[in-house]
């Protein structure tokens, strides 16, 4: 039996502007590591939490990545005992999908490491486990690109019922990450709890209009769809920078611009690898006058999911 | 110079469950005839409406058909006469886009009749002055599809962009017309002004599937994102045996099955022919119970659009 496995689990972008809580996509570069190993002690344990600057959760039960083992242990194999080294390569508080990589990341190196061979399905139910620590709600549309790759449609909660989404070859994405953390918790709570109908419309016109341009090829159309009326009001002024950022990657050619995740991580969808370089450059000068630090990557639209690595 | 124009603009379903404003089909069979001429007396004279049982206005002014001409006319050729002649071939007040469709044909004809050219997204803007009078607000998503044809996604209503999406060759549509009214303006009125943002994340889900499920040809996707949690929960209660109607389609094979418009009409969504007529068989039969009349249609998922005739 094997002793020990890694896996990864990239970053992602959610929300995608018009696609709130129910679309999300992978990205390439950051991810989270997760190394899974059987242990004599009953129960799940953190034996290390490296890569982060900021002090997170030893606790097992307050780490999202503890709660998915948990209750993978529970549900497949009561009684055996793993303990997980967590290696962050994704910002905390930082909007492309932190939380939702360690969970995943510790639910596929504990699904191999006990040969649970679980389906995707059965370990994104496992890892939501993780994100009810993170955002006191249930959410997978950072859980489910994570897990799937790609781009991916959180078509219902109700039950859960993934669809990807093929995307142009030619899409790029630039990302932008203030170094500044906002809680997801917060920034859900400051979200209006009804929506006007007109606006209702609104969205959920962008929302079918974004599908379609994923669909078709059509840049503009995506554009035009990369619009959000709902949570980009509420929250746009809890990110330094923000309007001057999102002004930067419009008039450097950037299709749509938006808040990833639940910020302060900002996106842009450009046509080309060498646009996105171009609009992410100029969102950081954007940003620069603020004096706020920032990371930038550029990545295609819709990266390699999570993944046994050794 | 062309002295008479006569132009056909097919009925269509719209809001089609999950696209509540913004998603619509052609339907093949009813539609709306109009028959324009120059006339010596400026403006825009209604000369004879039929086919329909109950009275419709035969000032200009106040019948669908009116407004997009007179406007046409105000913004192209001032001081231009024009009579029409009304042909209905869609119940009014049924659902199936009755106003929207003698709005279309009126326009078309009269563009063709007075040489004007416009293209059509000029034309839906004129017809738009039709639906005001039925609806008491703006709304496209009859209007476009019955002069684009197909299936129609309004993006946006400002500006207003429309997109054409495109569908399984296999898939069909069984519609029931209970024969009562419901005034359009009535149901919006009953509608919630606000939407609780669960339902919003729900709504805007089914909607971003069902335009996925419409590329891909995922009939089983079309299925579950043919859920309407805004208007359909208002409206229900409108349609004699709605309840019935519903769960007779979807026991006989039907994807889903929701409202047409504002109702009465129900329309399902199947993946043959066959199973279309089947399924509008046994909605009829449902309705029989209650005691109320209807007609039915199976119809291709978007047929052609509004066309001059001769």
């Amino acid at each position: 039996m094997v002793k020990e496995v890694t896996a990864f689990a990239p970053a992602s972008v959610s929300n995608v502007s018009c696609g709130f809580d129910i679309m999300g996509f992978a990205l390439e570069g950051p991810g989270d590591t997760v190394t899974a190993r059987l242990s004599t002690q009953p129960g799940v344990r953190i034996g290390s939490i490296s890569g982060c600057t900021s002090p997170l959760p030893v606790d097992a039960s307050g780490n999202t990545a503890g709660p998915p083992v948990i209750a993978l242990l529970r549900q497949c194999v009561p009684g055996t005992g793993v303990e997980i080294d967590i290696c962050k390569g994704i910002p905390v508080g930082g909007g492309i999908g932190s939380s939702a990589a360690s969970a995943v990341a510790a639910v596929v190196a504990a699904d191999a490491l006990l040969g649970t061979n679980l389906s995707r399905e059965e370990l994104l139910e496992l890892a939501i486990e993780g994100e009810k620590i993170a955002g006191g709600s249930v959410h997978v549309d950072n859980l489910s690109p994570c897990l799937w790759g790609g781009f991916v449609l959180v078509r219902g909660y109700n039950p859960i019922d993934i669809v990807s989404i093929s995307v142009p070859d030619s899409l790029f994405c630039s990302v932008i990450s203030p170094r500044i953390e906002i809680k997801t918790e917060h920034a859900r709570k400051i979200l209006p709890k009804a929506i006007p109908m007109e606006d209702v419309i609104t969205q959920t016109g962008n929302a079918a209009g974004l599908i379609a341009g994923m669909f078709t090829g059509d840049f503009p159309l995506i554009g035009r769809s990369l619009r959000d009326v709902i949570a980009e009001p509420a929250r746009a002024h809890l990110i330094p920078g923000f309007t001057l950022m999102k002004e930067a990657a419009l008039a450097h050619g950037a299709l749509g611009c938006g808040i990833s995740g639940s910020g302060p991580s900002l996106f842009a969808l450009a046509s080309s690898r060498d646009d996105a370089g171009k609009i992410v450059s100029a969102m950081g000068n954007a940003l620069a006058v603020t004096g706020c630090g920032y990371a930038t990557l550029v990545s295609c639209v819709g990266a390699r999911g999570a993944r046994v690595i050794s």
